[in-house]
């Protein structure tokens, strides 16, 4: 058997997300299915994260095993070849029998897009949250100052969360970045916690929108009260950017590609 | 009778272009429907240019004349709760009986995205054409420049058209804007023929892909036949960005508001 590792670029509108359900139309569902196809054996995908119904990723990864000799190379283009227009395989690489898209994972980056016109950016609809209202960059800025390095995350946790063990996680990256009339949250961690992208936007929203205070951040994490922190904002404006083995430094956001 | 401008934008993935049609989703036919709930009378739309089915547009301008009494800064709102989402007016104003969205436009603004990564940007693949091949863009760029200022357009018309009247505009605009492994074609001119933008791009790729030199494009003019040409690029990558009517200063392309 070999293992093969696929970087994965989805549009998640369409799926009720990552993992697989059945009667619903999964990410895991449907990259299973074109890899029987490809490969005439049932194929199990394990992924790097769990995205929630409705959002995005461009630098997913996955793994699985086959007997199928199809040389790495031709992965992509194969896969694509067989899946719908709104799943788009990225790379392949074959990896040692020791890696595990979610196991060996060090690190998560999510880019989260918000729509600062007055009325919506129609193209951007499926894509970025739609705010009108002023929101004050600098105050966001400073609240987010307070968010990054280790913390227990549990006011930021959502409280359907059936994770078990600890809510400490390190946040490196809470940038905030202004284009046009579009603001996009950049968060890079070890791991996230259920939906802590989304209320972590949520809450800077509120303070951006002077609901909030920058400097009432560091009283909300030491609630370890999910009633603490802000909204939770919607899936549609989030994109699961990049997964990072032990390579951070080599997986900066390219903000090239998006802008 | 007031007489309203609206600048509106859409997205075009599904609708059956511009123009109204029997049994068919329009954006004319939506908007005078969302007009004449809004006013509880029939109305007429007048667009500044009829997209084809699935061109986008951001600026497109209508007209319509009404008796009713919304303030003209409430028009948006007050149609965007109506409108279904891939509608969305972004302004209003009253304007005097001699305007007159079609006639009185003295230029318009297309912008055309290509992707030019390896395998399609999922979440971009709506909005633009999907170019895997190489191009050489000071090839484009080249080929461009002759292509700005008065000619006869007739070799970059569709055949198709039932326009009369002579074929001659006038090109004041065609850039080529690279952005990450994105390619944006821009064009204004006084006026384009029917699918003349598509043609011009769908052409500008051939050059840009080896297939044309760059010093062929007076030939092609001069031959005034849609053969001498190129391809007609597809509609998804194509937007009306504006339509200025003798203010064409103020009109420039906001390119930070799509990068």
């Amino acid at each position: 058997m070999r293992k093969i590792r696929l970087t994965v670029s989805y549009d998640g509108t369409d799926f009720s997300g990552f993992q697989i359900q059945p009667n619903r139309r999964t990410v895991q569902g449907v990259l299973q299915d074109a890899l029987a196809k490809l490969t005439k054996a049932p194929v199990h995908v394990v992924g790097a994260g769990r995205t929630d119904a409705g959002v995005h990723a461009y630098g997913q990864v996955v793994h699985f095993e086959t007997d199928s000799r199809i040389p790495v190379d031709k992965w992509p283009l194969a896969l694509n070849a067989v899946l719908p227009p709104d799943i788009v395989v990225r790379e392949a690489q074959e990896v040692d029998r020791a890696f595990h898209a979610r196991y060996s994972a060090t690190g998560k980056t999510y880019v989260y897009r918000v729509d600062n016109r007055r009325y919506p950016d129609v193209l951007a609809r499926r894509y970025a949250y739609h705010v009108p209202h002023a929101l004050d960059v600098e105050r966001m800025r400073a609240a987010a100052r307070h968010l990054l390095g280790r913390h227990d995350f549990t006011s930021f946790c959502s409280a359907k969360t059936t994770v078990k063990g600890d809510r400490i996680r390190h946040l490196r990256r809470a940038d905030i970045v202004v284009r046009g009339q579009d603001i996009w949250f950049c968060f890079a961690a070890d791991g996230f916690l259920y939906n802590m992208v989304r209320i972590l936007v949520g809450t800077l929203l509120e303070v951006g929108q002077g609901m909030r205070d920058p400097e009432a951040i560091p009283a909300i994490l030491a609630a370890r009260d999910r009633a603490a922190a802000g909204k939770t904002a919607p899936p549609h404006g989030l994109v699961l950017w990049s997964v990072s083995y032990g390579d951070d430094a080599h997986n900066p956001v390219d903000f090239a590609s998006i802008f």
